[in-house]
């Protein structure tokens, strides 16, 4: 098992985590999460939309209905997806397996799996780990159940942030788990999302969804997109607060602290792209709304030529414009500016010449496009990486 | 100037071609070619939906609504985009130039431009040279033309079909230029096809669209638009045949031919796609609507992870599953059979775990998807190359 970082140790009043090998993965890295509120939490998920859901995910949104969960265990080298209903029935197990050792509801339980598709789960391995798993349980090893759900990650993901509500210190804290949209022959983008402030459901589905919005779907890695993508949040009322309401002075601080966090989450997945060398941030201003300014910052954070020419230390603008046209607002080349790193490469829809200089940034490890369609007052932001060989060689040569 | 490959040389009656070097690259390979009916023909096109179109794109779509046109001038080596003012007075000037030069009405000549973005068209170069691409106007020389509209492309793409109407053999030619769909700062796929068979303006426009839109439009290389993309049919009537409405006999088989020679062409710019080893065809069948089937077939052309991992040799069916998850269209896991060359990687969703033997037949140079969804009758086919390193090389390191 590889030595964790060291460093602040992230804790969330009420939670315990732990992360073991269960031996799913062959490199005997850990591969198994759980994550465990002392008391049943308010709970709200944003899935994938893709068709074709693995087993796990299926459950975890027939659970996410009963508005409350206790526990999250998830496990990494298998995704369960295109398992069929054998796969369904390992989801099962594996849910109800946690709920008996907990000694809890089954309906208080999330499944997750990340991994290769179309293999059955080694559910065996994962429910003879159970004594293990809940037994080292600590507030403390937050970092251990970040480990455990790396797929292709070179780094495991988590962030925290605290505000005041009725005068008490609140934390929200967050792991993730990226690299690859889908990674080689494996699924998924994960988040699990915990807090000790008290919520209620509505708000706090509705802040998770516009948080997801603005950071997971405003993230590009290869356009491709998994059958297990999940974000579940998990709120266990432990600061004592009285509960949030939409309507709440603290609720724009949380929706801010969540929105900030994901974001923070979502640049740490887009710096693990498979074979990255930079992050590339792109904000899209003088849009009419802020879907539009959204759409043209994905056609852009999607486009491998504007990727590869990021790589290639190119500050190849005719790439940005093409991508802002076909991005399929209506846009007037005529009001259109461009920006690298803050030097102004397109002036009213013209190039400036100044491209030597803006070639010059691209050696920074993060760049930044900002690109006014002067055509209102709405603004987005997208986040990718550039495009390399090494992402072609992980790709291709990873063997099934 | 490189020599042109000899071979059966492709002639249409009534048509002459010329292809020169006008100093535009500055490779000296042949960057200006000429089309020209030896009378007005019935004209259609069809243009990139992309907002930013370039200047001679702009000129083009305007001249086309006289439904008639006799000679098309196309320059490589500048796109003429992005250029502002300036490039529609550039574009304006080859046109009425070479208008004046070969004495007809500016309006029944096409200007068509690709290469660089956002860069001045040197038009000097262009005007100068047009007594020398009249001189050397002739029906045997289509491959000059073929290789004066080349950006990228490592070999010109020409391709022709002969029917029968009226009793009479009839031509239908083209020439294409592809490799990415917009090139490293290059733009454009450009096609022009030349007709002897009269026909209506309405049944050439008709014909032209249902072709483009199973062609052209279901060619994924690099998921980019260009800003110049054009399809222009040229029809003079020289077979003197009666002019084909949508209601005569030989229409579907003008329909057909046409089908047939744009899918050809297609499928030449997949295997030049940049950097590519092999050309991938995707059919997808089962479907409930051609629509749906076109949806499937190309998320999995656009899919980078499907792409790679035929490059890689890797039967990795999952990327195809989550590909087709994610395509919008209404899947159903349990109904979806894939097979690779004709090996059935899945059945009813679920492995087969026949990856070894699909994996040797990934050597080949033409690679065969087919996907059937299980859920109607309809089909559609897609066409795409393998993502290889070379793909990041060529748009990385191509310096403005």
């Amino acid at each position: 098992m590889k030595p964790l970082s060291t460093g602040r140790k992230i804790t969330v009043p009420g939670f315990s985590f732990s992360g073991i090998s269960a031996g799913i993965k062959n490199s005997k890295d850990r591969d198994l999460a759980l994550i465990f509120s002392n008391r049943p939490a308010v709970a709200a998920g944003v899935y994938t939309t893709n068709r074709i859901k693995a087993a796990p995910v299926k459950l975890s949104m027939k659970h996410i209905t009963s508005r409350k969960a206790q526990a999250i265990i998830i496990n990494s080298g298998n995704a369960n997806a295109c398992t069929g209903t054998s796969g369904m029935k390992d989801a099962l197990e594996m849910n109800i397996k946690t709920a008996e050792e907990l000694g809890i509801s089954p309906d208080l339980v999330h499944v997750s799996s990340t991994g290769i598709i179309g293999k059955p789960l080694p559910v065996l391995k994962i429910t003879d780990s159970l004594p293990e798993l809940i037994r080292k349980l600590s507030p403390l090893s937050l970092n251990h159940a970040a480990a455990a759900i790396m797929t292709t990650d070179t780094f495991p993901k988590s962030s925290s942030r605290q505000i005041t509500v009725d005068g008490k210190r609140g934390t929200i804290a967050a792991i993730t788990k990226g690299a690859g949209m889908i990674c080689p022959n494996m699924a998924t983008m994960l988040c699990f999302i915990m807090t000790d402030i008290a919520i209620h459901r509505q708000a706090l589905d509705s802040a998770l969804k516009e948080a997801v919005n603005r950071s997971f779907n405003r993230l590009a890695i290869d356009n491709d997109m998994s059958t297990n993508d999940t974000v579940l949040a998990l709120a266990n009322g432990d600061l004592q607060n009285r509960p949030l309401t939409k309507r709440a002075a603290s609720y724009e601080n949380f929706k801010k602290a969540l929105n900030d966090l994901t974001y923070d989450l979502a640049e740490m997945i887009a710096r693990d792209g498979e074979g990255a060398t930079k992050v590339i941030e792109v904000l899209v201003k003088g849009a009419r709304t802020e879907k539009a300014a959204e759409r043209v910052a994905l056609s852009i954070a999607n486009s491998m030529l504007v990727k590869t020419a990021v790589y290639g230390g190119d500050p190849n603008w005719g790439r940005l414009m093409a991508a802002i046209g076909y991005s399929g607002v209506d846009v007037n080349e005529q009001t259109i500016d461009i920006s690298l790193n803050k030097i102004k490469l397109v002036r009213k829809g013209i190039g400036t010449a100044r491209e030597t200089a803006a070639a010059r940034t691209l050696s920074r490890k993060k760049i930044l496009f900002v690109i006014d369609l002067g055509t209102g007052q709405e603004t987005a932001k997208a986040l990718t990486c550039d495009l390399t060989e090494k992402y072609i060689k992980i790709n291709a040569h990873y063997s099934t």
